[in-house]
């Protein structure tokens, strides 16, 4: 297992701090009234990483491509350039590396932030968005809740089944949610009705984020895929499963899914992951060869889910899982996503699929949390929920796990606000 | 019905040009070696309105708009613009409007470009791209051919349903489109199996392009959303029917459409079709009042499909119908795209659906005109057809007819190449 990594920035070398040197996660901040530009985490800081590129201290490219509010410029460089990026980053920081930034105090004083003191964006410009459904008990536990029978679908063993969300509307940690109107149908009426939703759910999900272009027409294997993929966020895509069930057959979800989609603040690279690497399962039917790939696609990261009431002091902790439990992983997902020939870009995002694992209190999802409201589950504050209702807060927590140090995501969270009365603006 | 605005640009006012002074559609072109930029199709002339705004005789907006490689930044600038910029074009080019363009010999040299010397690409940057199932004939016949059924899903005649579609492989009227790799599996088979699809098609679609923003957690009316159309292009949604087959439930169509979907090379604006609206057709069951507008929201175009097979001299009409046939309009998908709070960007692309008219003659899909492959149709050359071979061009034509002018798109056109062999590059 490998080992903490000094910084002389003493908040990263608590063995608590989710942002040690080992992470070095990407995002986007802003202080006050300025821009947002690109930052680094560490310990309990943000380096600005804008304005070491202004003082050359960090070159990636001709131009400056740090002092914008997306990572896109960085990924477009391509991996050799992310390798560089981090070396530098790890030698500015470490407590034995380059002392330009240590020793230069003025510099220093220019350099870092505190995080608790800036605001947080969304850290890429996504271009399009596809979820999968690569969770083998979530797709168990759905089929068992809406169609009385726990058997995976005909192809969920040989495709990564995805399908294609909505970019506009992926919004960073802490964008509150409006909760979606829609038309829903009971079964036992005539015509749908229309309203907000009644079934406001989550789905916790790890979201992969594509780094490199691949061209119309031509696939990418998994492990070149693998190679593309920049870094991961946690990610929440919110549901309304009223909405998506009266909607969904045949199609497949939109509405039900377009409200919202909530990403961590801090991009985490398949780099600061690699000692976490997680083999997938065994596979119970053998996959068509173009999914072979040779290196363990998942990775070992504790997630958390947590709720919180309006005025509640504390979140509950809902469920505890594994990103390690997937079926499927994100290059294999990303390699059948470019198999028909579709054109990968920089910047798009793959979720993973709800992950949850064998046991209930491993469930990614409140509608298998409550069964489909059916066993409402009870929160500390001795309220019990089936769904979420106007004012909760959910959080989604991502830990993976080293030798005297962990990563973090940071929080992935979102509140809910009441529908709007109306739906449309009068003029 | 509207009459001929005629034109000092003599090609303009045949009756039978596509593109006569009613028209004034929006294409992105370029000369040889020169950078893509705006155009209007005048006649057999493309009016290069990037050097005429250079010249200051349109005059949009502080900065340049027109000497970029899309409409989008023009889009931005709101509806008023759209209007300003029309009326300016047709003061320009009618017989009895300002002269500085006809009078002057040089700028007019200059402001010209024959249309079949130039290149044209894609109009516009797609954001996002929608596809809707709003055709009834084609869904009744969908469900015939595939579940044995005519009837519609039960959400039908409430939603018009649509799914989120890739924007990353939306190329325009030209591009060749290689065929799919993918997984088909056979009824009768145990395993899936891997390799180019045996079943590619066309879908004959309108596509309306959304010209407005709207916030995300905001819906727009009907109204609104008929407001917010820029203007309306073919579509060509180029489907592997036997990839989808597999793949699609239960989350929707995913790699079986991936690989490409071709629009016009012309985005005809919805002022310029404003004297072709037509209605949809009676309710069958009353829409819940959200999707209430009060204009008329198709347009009376009408539209063929034609394919010619490599060597062929000449191309075989296979179906003729009209947009007018649709269920649900353009205006109506939007505002139940934005219903659950997606906010919808400049630059999105709505497909229509498949348009089919009630007899065989009328179907948009190759599906449709050979009933799944199982009653071939005869081409010109003599050859059978069920789907799409390599080398096929397919081409798409649209035609608002006035009176004494015709309004066009340009035709959308794509052949297919063979399937590549091996779908990984080796390195």
């Amino acid at each position: 297992m490998s080992k903490l990594m000094k910084s002389w920035v003493e908040s990263a070398n608590s063995d608590k701090s989710p942002f040690p040197l080992n992470n070095l996660p990407y995002g986007v901040f802003s202080m006050g009234e300025e821009d947002p530009r690109c930052g680094v985490a560490i310990g309990n800081l943000i380096l600005d990483v804008a304005y070491l590129e202004e003082e050359g201290v960090i070159v990636l490219d001709d131009e400056p491509v740090l002092d914008l509010p997306f990572w896109n410029e960085v990924m477009e460089l391509g991996q050799a350039t992310w390798a560089d990026l981090r070396a530098r980053l790890i030698d500015l920081l470490s407590e034995d590396g380059d002392p330009v930034l240590l020793d230069d105090i003025e510099m220093r004083s220019r350099a870092f932030v505190a995080m608790d003191e800036a605001q947080l964006h969304l850290p890429i410009v996504v271009s399009e968005y596809t979820d999968f459904y690569a969770g083998k008990q979530h797709a168990q536990n759905m089929g068992a809740i809406l169609r009385g029978s726990p058997d995976l679908p005909a192809n969920w063993l040989h495709i990564p089944i995805g399908y294609n969300g909505r970019a506009s509307t992926v919004v960073v940690s802490g964008t509150d949610i409006r909760r979606p109107l829609g038309q829903t149908k009971a079964p036992d009426a005539d015509m749908p009705s229309f309203g907000p939703t009644k079934r406001l759910d989550i789905e916790l999900e790890m979201g992969a984020i594509v780094g490199a272009n691949s061209a119309m027409g031509q696939p990418i294997s998994v492990d070149q895929a693998d190679a593309a993929i920049f870094g991961y966020v946690l990610l929440n895509d919110w549901s309304a499963r009223d909405i998506q069930g009266w909607e969904y057959q045949p199609l497949g979800p939109f509405q039900g899914k377009g409200f919202g989609t909530t990403i961590s603040p801090w991009i985490v690279t398949a780099a600061a992951l690699e000692p976490f690497r997680a083999p997938t399962p065994e596979r119970e039917k053998e996959l068509l060869p173009y999914l072979a790939g040779s290196k363990d696609g998942l990775y070992d990261i504790d997630l958390e889910v947590l709720m919180q009431p309006e005025g509640a002091l504390t979140a509950t902790s809902l469920a505890n899982t594994n990103y390690n439990r997937m079926y499927y992983s994100a290059a294999e997902q990303l390699c059948h996503h470019s198999i028909g020939g579709c054109a990968m870009n920089v910047g798009d995002l793959l979720g993973s699929g709800t992950i949850s694992g064998p046991s209930r209190s491993e469930y990614g999802s409140l509608m298998e949390l409550s069964w489909a409201g059916r066993e409402p589950f009870m929160l500390e504050t001795g309220e019990k929920r089936g769904f979420i209702e106007d004012g909760d807060t959910l959080t989604l927590r991502g830990t993976a796990k080293g030798d005297g140090y962990q990563i973090g995501f940071g929080d992935c969270v979102g509140t809910i606000l009441p529908a709007i009365s109306t739906p449309f603006e009068t003029k």
